[in-house]
C-alpha cells in the first residue's frame, strides 16, 4: 500500500560510513535508502561572545544540499544570495536537537560545527541530518577525549531523528519523497537513546489530525528511533 | 508560582479591536496580555505562478516586529539586509496554519497577505499572529461574500494558536517572556474550532521531556484555544 | 476647493498619545488625519566610532512603513532586502532635524534612537515622524534628567514640520494623501519654537513656482509648525 | 575672508567640454573649480513599465564617485553592495530636476538615462551634476532632432544648479570643500533659465537660519544660476 | 624531492565513478589523488536568452566547496551572501572549457549544466572539475542520443585539464596543496583529446618565469592531460 | 586585413598623462587607441590582517568601469549590488600583477591601492590597466621615497600588459574591441621590463590553437610589451 512497498511501521535500509572525508575532526556518510547525508563536525577553539568566559561550549550546525541532490536541478544557494527560509528552519533545528543531548559545560569553551550536506534527497533530510550529525559528533569528541583534551565525557545520550506522517489516512514511519509529498500529515521526532523527547513538529497538510492519530504517530516514532540509536551504536562502536 | 502570577491554567487577558485601519481589506490588533499584534488582510486579484488557471486561491503571511517591541531595541530586518531564520520560520507557520482552515477552491483564484507586525512584545507572539491573523482573513472574507465576489464561504473553522510548556516542573499555559525564557520545554499548538491539530511543536530547551508531560501540555492546549475561538467569535460577530 | 474640505491655512486635527509602549524610554502615537506614526526613542549608553570619548552624544532616526500602512499593499522592505531610497532619504531627513534642536555636549556620550514607524499613511508622513519623533526624544531626555543621568537640558528648543504645496494654483497647507499626489510644488518646513528654520525642502512636480509663491508656503508653514509645537507642549506637559 | 580667497557672489570658473566620450548619445566633463563631473546621456527606444503605450518619454539619472576622487579614498560602492543613502538622493534629485525642464510627451516613449561620475570632488558635485547633466541632455536630444526622431524640441528650459550657504555669519555663493565642511547652512537650488524654480533644499548644520537669511541665499543663487546657463548656452550653441 | 614523492612528471592516482547519484542525467566522483569533486550533468529544455530561437544550445558551469572540503573550515557561501571571487573565476573557466569541445548546433536548443562540487580537496580543484565536468557532459549526452532526442553527436573531443608548476626550481606535474602552496609558478592547462590547446592560464607568484620554463610546464601538461583522456575513455567506455 | 588596418603586430598608439588628479598619490590617464583607463594609486598607512606586523607591505587593485564606457550602457555594478565575475577576476590579476614587480619588504608595512576606472572602452581594458596601474603606482613611490618614508626603492622592474590574439587565422598584437569580438583566440600576457613573465592566459574562443600559434602570441607579446615600458619610462622619467 506504501509507494515504496515497505510495511507501515518499517525504516528504510540505514548505512553509516564513518571517517569518510580527511579534513574534518569527525565525519560519516549517512544513507537512509536514497537519503545521503554528508555529516562533518569541526571543532573550534572558540565560542560564540555570548558564551566568552563562561567555561561553556557550543554546537551548533549548517545545512545545505547540492543543486542536483534533487529531482529536478535546484539553484545554488550562493547564487541567490541568500539561504531559504526551509534552510534556516533546518539548520536551526539540527542545531537545537544535537545541544540537548550535550553537556555544554563538559564540552569547555570550544565549538563544534556540525556541516549536514546532502548529496542525493528522497524525503527526511533533516532527520538523517540529526541522526549522522550526532556520529559526526561522537567522532570529533571521541578525538578530543583521547587526546586528553577533554575529561568527562560531554555526550549525555544519543540523538536521532525520524519522519512519521499519515498516508492514505494510515500512520506510516519514515517517509520516502512520494510519500511525503502525498502525506495528509507530516511529522519529525527528535529523541534520545532513553527515548525522550527532544524536539517535536507535526503539520497538517490538506486534512488536519486528531490526538489520536498523533499517539500512533509517537508510537512509530519509537520503533524508528530506537533502530536509528542501534545504527549509530554501531557505527561508533 | 508563575512570574505572572496566574494559575497554571490561565489564558492572559485577551482582546480582539477590529477594523483598526482604514486601508486593509480587513484588521485587528490582538492583544494576549502585553503582546500586542496588528494584522492586516490585502487582497489581490493575482495567484502565485504555480496556482495560475487552476480556480485555487492562495493565503500568505509575512511577520515582522517593529524594533522597539522588545526590551532592548532590535535592528531592523530593512537594514540587516534580510529576514532573520526566526522571522522567517513563523511567517512560514502562519502562512500554513492559516491555509489549513480555509477551502482554495471556494476562495477563488485570489491572494490574501496575512501581515502580523507586533508593536508589542511579550512572549507568545507567533501564536497572538495566528489568532489574530485568522480574524483579519475572516473580516476581509467577509467583505467579499458581501460584495458577492465569493458565493461559498472558503472559511473551513477558527484557526487559532496557544504557546504551553514547562516552568519550574509544571505544565503551564500562555507563557509571557519571562516565563519562556525560563521554560524547560516549550510548545507551540495551531488547532482549528473543532478541537483537531493543525501544528504541534514542542522543543526541549535544556532538559527533556517525556510522553505524558507532552499529553499534559496538549491538554493546556485544548482548553487556551477554546477560550481563543470564543474571543475571535465575539470579534467577528 | 480642497479635497478635504479644509480651508486653504487649515491644519489636520493633531493628536499625540504619549508613553503608548512599554519598553521604550520614550514613545508617542502622533496622529495628524489619518496619518498615523508610532514614534519610539531607545536609549543606547554607547555612540557611533566618530564620537567615542569626545564627550558628545548623538541622536539618529529609522523610520518605516508597515506594508499595508498605504493603499496598496507595499512589499516590506525586510524582503526586498534593502531600505529603499526614499526611505534612507526620510530617515537622514528626521535624523538631521531633531540633532539641531538639541546641544549635544550636554546630552553626554549616548545615543538615542528615534525609530518612526507608520502604522497607517495619508500624506505627511515625514512631517508626523519629525514632530512626533521630538515628543518621543523628550519624553526619553525627560527620564535621563529625572534619574539624574542628565543635569543640564540638551534640547535647546521644540522641533516641529508641517507641509505645504500649491494645488491647483493655490498655496495650501498640510497636505493630505489625494491634496499631495496631485500639487504641483510640495515642500516641507521643518522648524524650531521660535520659528527658526532647520531645514526646507520644495520641489516641483510638473510647474516650476516663483519666489512670490515659496514665500507664501514659507508664510503657510509658520502658521502649521506654530500650532505642532503648542500640540507638543500639551502632550510634554 | 572666504578659504577660497573669492568674493561673497563669487563663481568658480566654470568649463564644459562636450563630447567628451565616443559612445554616448551626449557627453560633456563639467569642471567647476576643481570640481570635475563627467556627464552622459544615454538613449534606450524603452520606457519604465509605468510609462508604456502613453506616447510619455522619461528621464533618470545616476550619480557615482570613483574611489580616490576625494582626499581620502572612499570605498566603492560595487563593493559595498549598495549605493549609501547619500547616493540615492542625489541621483533622485538629479533626475526630478532633469525632469521639469522637459516635456515628456514631446521626447516621445523612450528614455534617456543621465550617468554622472564625479571624477575628482571640490564640493558642490550634485550641482555640477545637474548643470552638467542638462548639457548631456541637450546634446542628445540635438541628435535625435537632427535624425529627424523628435520634431518638436521637448527641452523647454536650461535647467542649472548652485548651491549657496552661510560661512562665518556671511552668505555666500558656490561653496567649495573646505567652505562647504565649515558652512553653518547649506542650500541647493535648482532654476530653470528664466529663473524659475525647480527645488529648493537648505538645511542648518548647527546653527539654524532666519527667513532673512534664506532670502540673502536666494539672490546669490540668481546670480549664480545666471552665469551657469550662460555658460551652458556656449557650451551647447 | 616533491613533497609527495612522486617523480617530476608523475601524475595522481586517478578514478573515474560514473553514474553516482540517481537524478542528474550525467555523474560521476574524481578521484585525483586526495582530491574528490561530484560533478553532475543537469539538462534543461530552456536557452538562456540571447540563445532564444538560435537553434543552439548551451553549456554551464558552476563550482562549490562542502565547507570542510579543506584543512580548516571555510564559511558556506550561502552565508556570506555571495560567491567569492576565486569562485566565480573557476566556475567561468570551466563553463568556457567545456563550451570548446561541443558543437552547440548539435547540442540544439537546449543547456547543460555541469555542477562540481568538491567534496575534498588537495590541490588541482579546478582541473578535477573540469575533466570529470567532461565525464558527466558525455553521459548526458549520451542519453539523449540514446533517446534520440539528438542525432548528431554535439561532442567534438575530450576535454580534460591538469595543473603544472615550478616548484623548488623545477618544472612539476599535477601538484598537490602542499606543492601548490610552495611553488614559485603556478598553471592550469586546458586541452582536447588531440594536444589542442584550449585555455592556459600560468601565473608567478613571487619569482617570474622565463620563455623557457614555461615551455617545460607546456610538455609536462601534454603527458598529464593524455594520461587524464585514457581514464575518460575508460569510464565513459 | 584588420578591422583597425593596423599591421599585425602594430600596436595603437599610447599616450600616458600623469598627475590627472589632484588628491591622488600617484595616477595617470593611461589611453591606448580609444581604451581610456585612469589609474590611481592611494597610499594607507595599514595592511590586511594577515600582514600585520610581518613588515611586509601589500599592493592591491580594483577595476571598474563608467556605465557607459561601453557602446550601449551597461548597468552600474553599485546598483546590480555585486562586482561581476569578470570584474572580480579582472581585478585579482592586476593585482597579482603589480605585486610581482614589487619588493614587499622594501615597501614596508603599508598598503597602496590601484584603482582603474575605465571611462571609454575599446578593447584591451585590463591590459592598459596593468600598464597605466604600474604608472600610478610608481609615481606614488616616488613620492614616499622622496619623503623619505622610503629608503630602497621598492620596485624591482616595469609592469607591463598585451593581448594577442588570433585573428582570422592571423596572429595579431593590441586587438581592439571589434578584433577581440571577432577573434578565435584570444590572450594577455603580463610581462616584466627585462622581458620575463608574470602571467599568461590565453584562451580558445571557438576554434582552437596549437602549441606553435601560441608561439606566435608570445612573440608578439613580447615586441608589445616592449613599447609599452618605453612609454612608461617616457612618462615617469
Amino acid at each position: 500500500m506504501r509507494p515504496s512497498g515497505r510495511a507501515l511501521d518499517q525504516m528504510r535500509d540505514i548505512f553509516i560510513d564513518t571517517d569518510v572525508t580527511m579534513h574534518a575532526e569527525g565525519s560519516c556518510m549517512i544513507r537512509c535508502g536514497n537519503t545521503h547525508v554528508l555529516c562533518t563536525a569541526s571543532l573550534e577553539e572558540r565560542v560564540p561572545p555570548f558564551l566568552r568566559n563562561t567555561g561553556q561550549g557550543w554546537v551548533t550546525a549548517e545545512y545545505g544540499m547540492l543543486p542536483r541532490a534533487t529531482t529536478t536541478r535546484m539553484r545554488r544557494e550562493a547564487t541567490t544570495g541568500k539561504q531559504s527560509g526551509r534552510t534556516q528552519e533546518i539548520q536551526r533545528l539540527i542545531g537545537r536537537s544535537l545541544r540537548a543531548g550535550i553537556d555544554r559545560n563538559a564540552l569547555g569553551e570550544r565549538q563544534i560545527t556540525i556541516d549536514c550536506d546532502v548529496i542525493q534527497a528522497d524525503g527526511g533530510t533533516r532527520c538523517a541530518s540529526i541522526t549522522g550529525g550526532w556520529v559526526a559528533l561522537r567522532l570529533a569528541i571521541n578525538k578530543l577525549m583521547k587526546a586528553g583534551d577533554i575529561v568527562t565525557d560531554p555526550i549525555i545520550d544519543h540523538v536521532a531523528a525520524v519522519s512519521c506522517g499519515i498516508y492514505a489516512g494510515q500512520s506510516i514511519l519514515d517517509l520516502d519523497y512520494p510519500e511525503d509529498s502525498e502525506a495528509g500529515t507530516d511529522g519529525n521526532f527528535v529523541m534520545t537513546g532513553d527515548g525522550q523527547m527532544i524536539e517535536l513538529q507535526a503539520s497538517a497538510e490538506g486534512a488536519t489530525f486528531s490526538k489520536d492519530q498523533f499517539g500512533e504517530l509517537m508510537a512509530l516514532a519509537d520503533k524508528g528511533v530506537a533502530e536509528l540509536v542501534a545504527a549509530q551504536k554501531a557505527a561508533t562502536a
